[in-house]
């Protein structure tokens, strides 16, 4: 089999068959197929697309090019998930733990932040010592004796992904549907899931900010998901405004412990976590219905089983257990603050997603290259949302940063951030939609 | 500037400005761009184009990526010739020195065979000591001195040619009208030439097969010539049968030099050879019609001042000048012969010119990859062209070759090339359209 005439039959908008997608995926873990043919053969994919069997094939190679997890032997439904990122999005971080208490199995792979969005591996990391690189002997022995495992993209998993990721983003092809859902089920798929709850953003502050076109992934998901044999559901939810009241990592991984303590939590991040748990663990079997699934997520919180989950992991993945019972002292947070306070009277109308997270990026949160170091006691806690009514001197937000300069450009940006009326807006419904093959 | 930010514009069907193509071409050229980069430009060019604008500037900018001839102090028209290339297309060889002889500037830039055709730069090599790699001083000093020079492409003259050629052959972007246009004429324009003749071959034995594709190429390369300032025109011509009646680097040199001498020639050969010297000659401005400037070319033979300015470039660039008067002793003949017979009776319907090349690649006249090296002596001389009747037993062509298998092996090619009707095939015209820009 040549590269060439593999470039040449997707030039000319022919499928390939799954042994030449096997080539591909192999050749590019390997390092067998020079990287001015892959990245030719991806532009040519961006312009003639994959076709739902050749998405899932391609998938299926891109995890057969490294080691994959055998969790057949363990008992209970395999579910995961996966959020295209936002600015708050730390529902993971209450949500494996809850899905894990009622019953499933939780192998969930994470990434880190980049740009204005946060990741959860970051997160985690707020926790001292939380180890996050595991090798796939260490995920198995972990699910296997507690049901949890929260972990990072390895060299051995799904390799051609990392290798085909980077080239992507070097020669200008990231934006090609087919390409994205393999990147993002080749890991899945690796897993060896057979469930998947996916949060698909958009708006302001998601990766695709128009809902349709975010519509259209959710749909190649379930669609490649379904070919691959892992149940699936994607809700489609609004990333116009922070989601819940933290930006940070050690600020967002309080937030959820206290949720998971029985904490109130803010009502969107707390209704994105009970939906997306319910589907966990009705994908997981563990429930009849979602709805029910709902129910038993509420009851894992309610009876501490959630915590002490998230507890087990904290312990098995070297981080202080105590967290669990005093995030407060247990997680970081950086020295210096500043307020954001209301100047007028009136509704906040807008509180721009994007802007947000790259005042956290600035405070020193996030990172602009994936290089950069993280600072895990940087962010901002939000005392007002979209809707809110304030008055002059009215505080909106706390924010943190370990640099008196940082904290200076990061406030400015949040204030950049916000819009007042003399009225109440119009809110969109957080969860627009909710699309399933089951 | 980003390479990234370019492709990126590209994909989006944008055009990009003259500082930007630069920015690719030089880049190409320095290796300041990688190559995975620039693939996945090529690949997006490949499906959005070029426009005339971009494709004209683009042209310079590789021309720009290198030193550049400069002639503007050499008395006269200075016009080059390109053929796409063919079977038994030795043309240049006797156009040159004719055109040369009625007083034009012919600085000559040829390329090597490879596959099915033959290249100038391998047929004037079969010429013992002839040198075809010269230095842009070289070709000034022997221009001024003698009016004609035929060399190879260098590593000084448009280097990103040379880089994205060999880029686009590895990646499945050879076939993208802008570039191959971008291709031919940036070493043209690097050349500093204001007239050039282009002999755009379409059929079985030439690299577009097809009279319209041939037609679009013809109307690109005169559309961007003329953008760049170079007078322009492009004959097209069948490829269909090999042109002549010799195939092979020592034969076909023998062939031109014949005629030369005032032999009589192929009536096909000799119909391409005085117009397209008639073109060149007019192009160049000694003549003030391409009729008149054929009558010039006839007169150049007939008074053998044309086989003068061969033997003066034969002495010039290395190789001895009694090649002009005994050919057949001054150039290699390949040791071993055999003939094929015509088996029946009737006319010759056809013979492939792919297949009669490929035969004459096996034969050892040609070479399949780039690094191969060519037998000079090999080849075949053809008895009998389509439309010719044929008795049993009749001699059709002498096949050449060092070696009894290569002889073996390319006899059955040969043989394969050609079929027999009972009654003479209709042919079609050789010369089937003249485009100009004048």
């Amino acid at each position: 089999m040549r590269m060439l005439d593999l470039i040449l039959k997707k030039r000319s908008a022919l499928e390939l068959d799954p042994g030449e997608l096997e080539f591909i995926a192999a050749g590019a873990a390997a390092g067998g197929i020079p990287d001015y043919q892959l990245s030719a053969w991806l532009m040519a994919v961006f312009f003639n697309g994959l076709s739902k069997r050749e998405t899932a094939d391609f998938t299926r190679a891109m995890a057969m090019s490294g080691k994959k997890l055998d969790l057949k032997s363990l008992k209970g439904g395999r579910v995961d998930k996966h959020s295209t990122g936002g600015v708050g999005d730390g529902v993971s971080l209450a949500l494996a733990p809850v899905a894990a208490a009622a019953g499933v199995i939780v192998p969930m792979m994470s990434g880190r932040g980049l740009g204005h969005t946060g990741g959860t591996l970051d997160k985690l990391e707020a926790v001292k010592g939380f180890k996050v690189r595991l090798t796939p002997a260490q995920v198995y022995k972990q699910l296997k004796a507690t049901g949890l495992c929260m972990f990072g993209q390895t060299a051995e998993l799904a390799p051609s992904d990392k290798k085909l990721y980077a080239l992507r983003d070097a020669s200008c092809t990231v934006e090609s549907l087919p390409l994205i859902v393999a990147s993002i089920l080749s890991k899945k798929y690796a897993e060896d899931i057979n469930g998947l709850v996916m949060d698909v953003k958009y708006g302001s502050g998601a990766f695709l900010k128009d809902f349709k076109k975010s519509r259209e992934l959710a749909v190649a998901l379930i669609d490649t998901a379904k070919l691959l044999g892992i149940r699936c559901v994607a809700v489609l939810t609004a990333m116009e405004e922070p989601l819940g009241l933290a930006v940070g990592n050690g600020i967002e991984m309080e937030q959820s412990i206290r949720i998971l303590q029985g904490g109130k939590g803010p009502a969107d991040f707390v209704e994105i976590l009970e939906v997306l748990s319910g589907w966990m663990i009705y994908l997981g079997s563990k429930a009849r219905t979602p709805q029910e699934g709902v129910e038993k997520a509420k009851a894992a919180i309610r009876n501490g089983s959630a915590l002490e989950k998230l507890r087990l992991m904290v312990r098995w993945q070297g981080g202080d257990p105590r967290v669990a019972d005093d995030p407060g002292k247990f997680l970081p947070r950086a020295g210096m603050t500043a307020e954001v306070k209301a100047s007028g009277a009136g509704y906040i109308s807008k509180m721009d997603a994007r802007a947000v997270g790259q005042a956290s990026v600035i405070l020193g949160a996030g990172r602009a290259r994936a290089e950069d170091p993280v600072d895990f006691g940087a962010g901002l806690t939000l005392c007002k949302k979209v809707g809110d009514k304030v008055s002059p001197g009215d505080v909106i937000a706390g924010l943190y940063a370990s640099d008196a300069a940082k904290l200076g450009v990061g406030k400015k940006m949040f204030a950049s951030a916000l819009e007042t009326g003399s009225r109440p807006p119009k809110k969109s419904p957080l969860i627009r939609e909710i699309i399933s093959d089951q």
